[in-house]
């Protein structure tokens, strides 16, 4: 297979996995979407378009062998039930329509999980409280029948998956939410038995259950192990100098395919503000000279030149990814096609992984159709064509929704004008990408910029603030309104239902404010009741500039929705690395000069701080003071159809943004 | 209709109310079960169980009116399409059949939600965060033609609950969970305009909406309001001196019902630990001065002196139960057939509402078949008979678990034999019914051993410590183990993978000791890594005792599992209130004598706090060693059949042990 641009070819190399056979290098990795059987129809729809755009391998998330293992409330895949095989096949079908290789990673999620759904006891090498909840139960010291059980289970499911024609049976060991990786790492691994202790003993339970998967299925299917090796959030004996080697080195050829990374999740999916593309290589370089086995690993890769070095200089055989693949179902197709500048890159944020953190489906900030593949009918690519091109569409401003609405609209045929204010394209984003670590987002305002200068019913202007005279006499068949949001300088945010008292002082400032480049000076007190990434990149932005900061929040544990996007450890370590000190559960009472009144919030009890100045992170407030002159004039009839979307009808995340400016594109005419 | 006891009579007379007549006063009010329209049939089994009961109304919960209304990832029923009506119906149907009328709360959560299933933007009175809630999203402010919209949607989805045949259709504007209620409440309505300011425009839209609703369905439904006449948590408009008053003043005989409550929901439910039976009369017991139409209300009423009470003094028309009819949906038959005894009163625990806000469908420590009725085709009263009688079955251990597994396998006419080593029945709960506000939790011994204390084919042994020689001599077809847990000394909980040095020494304590009555004195640290009730127990116990106590904790929050019982903020208010120190995120790093290293876990700096005493409220272990010798002697033959529930299997909640003990006991002979 050639591609048009040859250096490219090696990615679309054909490569046999065991007894199956992939026809390029293009690997999506097992990854949640958050949908399981009771949302089937949505997962077909999601892994069918990533295999339509080209990605040899599909792999499908977690599979649950048994009940004693679940996410639940999230919403997983299962093959612990005959009755699991039937969709699963349907599944299977839609993957393997377009030509790519349907994988299954099968999973016991031992003690990271509680079992919630069968009110079972959740499973552990040795008794312990399930890690990453907080949930009233202790996951319970499997014994020698339990053991001999848990090798059936993976076989039973290894032959449903069979059944249900899967071309790769994962072995699950990685992210610290397998069963198998509670007897592999010391931590939670306390037995005395044949088990526990020595190496030989910790790894006996997943070379067993490799050996038994091989024997079930290995001559059909190719059977792989996801693997880390190496801990990266706690002190482990799995580490690349240790077990994290030493697994890959005993079991060496015994899989037919290594799928490699790093733990835990929040290290192996890094968000694109504290990990490189790539970042995972110097953990996982070591393999392929361990393994003569295909080996594939991630590193959020959207370039190609990235890719083909890692095949070139011997580190992967296979391009893996999760995000980029959320991002771009057609990743593939396009390097294939030489359209590299239609690649819309993962910008590494993490929404995606935020919505299953919380329990809900799959979202993506760059790609509004994932995971509603099935729910909007939206294709990743395709658009519907204009109900009637000669329809014209007004968008006012051109951050994330007004962009994304204009493509949209401009994709499907329409003819779109563009306006903004501002001198740059990106609303929002001409201010936010420019805070610390937060460069990668500016790709989403690349990404559609790219896309509309290659169309000609599309008219871009800058510069153009349009009062609402002026939208009048546009007279376009629809105006979409995404004039955006601005910060809040009152102090309401989610403690505070009226204004700070002292809101209005001098020294006080808003995002705004920083944004705009007037910066406070000396001991500054950040307070954050937005919860996301401003308040800790307003803070380290000041450290930066020489200011001693405190960070101030009425959350619980700070920045609480980078819990979400696995961040909020980074973002912890970051401000502690730039000596920015850090008070959490109290609320700003009032503001003086010189000083603020903090309430503890446990207590109640209050206290002051001295400060030179506060920069108050609370809420923001949606610019749409046009919109609402707009519409008066629609109800006069001056105005034919007129809508807003984005930050302009309620301020949210860029991803938000996004999805209201596909909405509103997809069903215009509708 | 008559009961066995005259006393009783009262609560079962009909009563009109609007076009609808109810059979008798048992009036199962709208609360969560978190199972929505994908798990209809589970609603269908959970709810007809109840109508079956003898409740003469069934209301089912929440129902949203529109997509920009959710608790997702809670799962809710939904009224917002056409397409909702036909399932509706089935539910409806299934209610009826047992002679109950069916009611439906229809509801727009406002800014309560995220709106997230459909990936809209919440609304509210006045742009602001969601409460309850961490995401990056704000509730937007509604517009004329939001509030144009909002009216149409109620109006629609009435109509669709009248074709589905619902006989009670609600406003609702209650628990700071409502669009109504963010117009009402002068917190969060900062308009302007004739919706905002003073009260007349503050509750114009419930006044419209109730209009709306009653014009649509009025003539075949009756419609009733669910409103909250006061707002315990928060400082607000909204109590009986103000605006909870003049709501009910303003709309007195508009609706036919009055279901009336207080706020928020840690308040209206509030657990046993920190709220009576009938706690909320002095807020409720005016409202049926203000209207002559029929009221209903709440107070955890498990006692029918209480309801009777409630009729005769005034206070309510209809007893309302959420919690009660989840412990014992056939509560209103065992009243009416004089089986006070056999009633399964709820013990206020709460861990129903931890499930529904942790996202999955509810669970009941007294009840084992909430939530199951469907999935595991349990009926609450109903119990399949023995596969062969003459079979024997050996429970060894009388906590909930052993208790729980006997009175099942009881019911269904087994031979069973409960033996225990103590002099009281109850495991854990000899010792927990005696910490600081836990007595409620004995009635879940109190209501086995009734039941258990009934049958002739049960025989109970205290004193009876059974060794594994006893047990094989005891010849039993089946051996359950139900032989509990015991705290850890050790340390080893949620942070802790290894011992914390110095946990030996002779000021350290566990549970056990305090459980024991060997307390501490002087300055004691409580340390939690448990995340429930034990620790805070403790701290109040020894505050109580004289100590002078410290509560560290590595959680952010204190007793975090409590946010899910909704029990954390009287928690800390009652811990406060006893002068106990609140130390979060904070690590115990080692233990010396007459101080403990910290370690801040935001910062990993450690510190010293001086203390003569430490309690170390970590991890269980569970007792399992007889279990383990004795599935030896099965290996040998010399044990027929045996498994092991409860704590002995796996510590957890006490809902976890029953709920064992019953699918032991039902799974028997299958």
């Amino acid at each position: 297979m050639t591609t048009l641009d040859p250096r490219y070819n090696i990615l679309f190399e054909p490569l046999q996995i065991g007894p199956v056979r992939t026809k390029n290098r293009f690997y999506s990795v097992p990854h949640a979407i958050g949908m399981g059987m009771v949302g089937m129809d949505g997962m077909i729809a999601f892994r069918a378009a990533r295999a339509e755009g080209g990605w040899g391998v599909i792999c499908v998330e977690e599979t649950m062998i048994h009940e004693t293992s679940d996410h639940a409330p999230l919403k997983t895949p299962e093959l612990f039930l005959d009755e699991h095989i039937a969709p699963t096949a349907r599944l299977v079908e839609a993957i393997k329509a377009h030509g790519a290789l349907a994988a299954t990673e099968l999973a016991h999620v031992g003690s990271s999980g509680v079992a919630w759904q069968a009110r079972a006891h959740p499973l552990s090498s040795s008794s312990k409280f399930p890690h990453y909840h907080i949930n009233p139960i202790t996951a319970r010291t499997v014994d020698k029948k339990d053991i001999a059980a848990f090798r059936q289970w993976y076989v039973d499911a290894a032959l449903r998956a069979k059944s249900a024609g899967y071309d790769i049976v994962y072995v699950y060991c990685a992210h610290d939410l397998s069963l198998l990786q509670d007897f592999l790492v010391t931590n939670t691994n306390k037995r005395t038995d044949e088990y526990g202790g020595v190496f030989e003993n910790r790894v006996r339970l997943l070379k067993e259950t490799l050996s038994d998967v091989k024997d079930a299925v290995g001559g059909s299917c190719a059977v792989a192990v996801r693997f880390a090796v190496e801990e990266r959030r706690w002190q482990s004996n799995l580490n690349i100098r240790d077990d994290g080697r030493r697994v890959i080195e005993t079991l060496a050829d015994v899989p037919d395919l290594w799928d490699v990374n790093v733990s835990d999740w929040s290290f192996d999916s890094g968000s694109s503000r504290f990990f490189e593309e790539g970042q995972q290589e110097p953990f996982i370089n070591f393999v392929k000279q361990v393994t003569d086995k295909p080996v594939v690993g991630v590193g959020r890769f959207t370039s190609p030149d990235a890719m083909v070095r890692q095949i070139k200089s011997g580190i992967l055989d296979l391009i893996g990814a999760a995000r980029p693949s959320i991002s771009d179902p057609f990743l593939p197709n396009k390097i294939q096609e030489g359209r590299i500048e239609d690649i819309r890159e993962c910008i590494g944020c993490n929404a995606c992984i935020a919505e299953l953190n919380h329990y809900t489906r799959v979202r993506c900030t760059q790609n509004p159709s994932a995971g509603e593949e099935h729910l909007q009918g939206w294709h990743p690519e395709d658009y519907p064509a204009a109900h009637d091109a000669s329809q014209s569409i007004l968008v006012i401003g051109g951050g994330p929704a007004g962009l994304e609405a204009a493509t949209t609209l401009g994709k499907r045929g329409y003819s779109v004008t563009l306006a903004d204010a501002g001198t740059e394209w990106g609303g929002r984003l001409v201010r936010e990408q420019k805070l610390p670590r937060l460069s990668a987002w500016g790709r989403v305002v690349d990404y559609r910029l790219s896309q509309m200068q290659q169309m000609t019913n599309v008219d871009l202007y800058l510069d153009s603030r349009l009062s609402a005279e002026d939208v009048v006499g546009f007279e376009a068949d629809h105006v979409i309104v995404a004039t955006g949001a601005k910060w809040r300088g009152d102090g309401l945010g989610r403690n505070h239902h009226d204004a700070i008292p002292g809101h209005e002082l001098d020294h006080v400032f808003t995002p705004e404010d920083i944004l705009n480049g007037r910066l406070p000076e000396g001991e500054v007190i950040v307070y954050d009741e937005d919860y996301y990434y401003m308040a800790s990149s307003i803070a380290e932005l000041l450290a930066a500039a020489g200011c001693k900061v405190t960070f101030v929040t009425t959350a619980s544990d700070p920045v609480p929705w980078t819990a979400m996007t696995l961040e909020m450890g980074h973002v912890i370590k970051s401000m502690n690395e730039k000596g920015i000190e850090i008070v959490v559960g109290h609320s700003i009472a009032a503001i003086e000069s010189g000083a603020v009144s903090l309430t503890r919030e446990l207590t109640k009890e209050e206290g002051k701080r001295s400060a030179d100045a506060v920069v108050l992170v609370t809420g923001q407030l949606s610019d749409d003071a046009l919109y609402h002159e707009l519409d008066s004039l629609r109800d006069e009839g001056k105005i034919k159809s007129l809508e807003r979307i984005g930050d302009c009808l309620g301020p949210g995340q860029i991803a938000q943004a996004i999805f209201d400016g596909r909405k509103a594109g997809m069903n215009f005419g509708k």
